[in-house]
């Protein structure tokens, strides 16, 4: 089974594809993508639209998993992560494919083991747990760990 | 022109359709949808997107008008409305229809003529100045102020 993570943000997007079995984990691909800032915010999100779309028409995940989101301090960044957000799980929603969403805290205790985690810790475990990938950004990294998680979990909530 | 002011959320959304030319707005239509709070975030999403696409691929506005969203008190609320106002700010998009964004004053001044107003003023400005048509609720009488204020505006800013 392939598994997308998604890690959403309205400047930078990172996806992370693993292929599951029973098993163990194999690396896909992992990537970012970044809007250009200097077009409008439909243009933005159209951008994420678009691009979510290749990237699920060339991998073909069978189910997305993204990130509970716990709201930030800023409220106009909220506003913003929110937006990018809402295309994100929207994008392979309406290609048919289900989109989990997990906290925090059980993907780093899906990837390390323990809920608290520092980015270098998870993007170490992330590369221990497929072979040694080459990571493209720690937005790409946390997408594999939404990945890695949701295979962890799939079972026990579907 | 067609003009159309969207009013999102992620639980009620309303629509208003204008059509405007340099002397007289005309009411087309206006209404509101209501997602179904027992399915998923990206189920309800997906709702947003299908239900604006048929209005849209109906009532073929040209350009389209949302409010700009000053961030919420309750963070969490902000996360829901963005979600949902990134979506609705896609669909246009992803059809090729240009959105602008404008401040609540700006709607209330463009309607009432001051930009401190009411819900109650707003709403009866806009039935006023349409000719009294028959308005679904709060979401599609604000989604129809949007639209008239477009109209006011956009030989200013385009």
């Amino acid at each position: 089974m392939i598994i997308m993570g998604i890690d959403p943000g309205l400047r930078f997007n990172g996806f992370g594809i693993i292929e599951y079995n029973s098993l163990q984990f194999k690396h896909i691909a992992n990537g970012t993508f970044k809007t250009n800032e200097k077009l409008s915010l439909p243009e933005r999100l159209s951008q994420i639209y678009l691009n979510l779309t290749d990237i699920i028409k060339t991998y073909k995940p069978e189910e997305v998993a993204v990130e509970e989101v716990f709201v930030n301090v800023n409220p106009s960044s909220t506003l913003k992560l929110g937006q990018a957000r809402g295309v994100a799980i929207l994008t392979p929603s309406l290609l048919g494919i289900k989109v989990f969403e997990y906290s925090p805290n059980l993907i780093k205790k899906a990837v390390v083991g323990v809920g608290h985690a520092s980015k270098e810790q998870i993007q170490m475990m992330v590369k221990l747990l497929l072979s040694n990938p080459v990571i493209d950004s720690e937005h790409s990294a946390d997408a594999l760990a939404m990945a890695i998680c949701h295979a962890h979990n799939r079972n026990k909530i579907i």
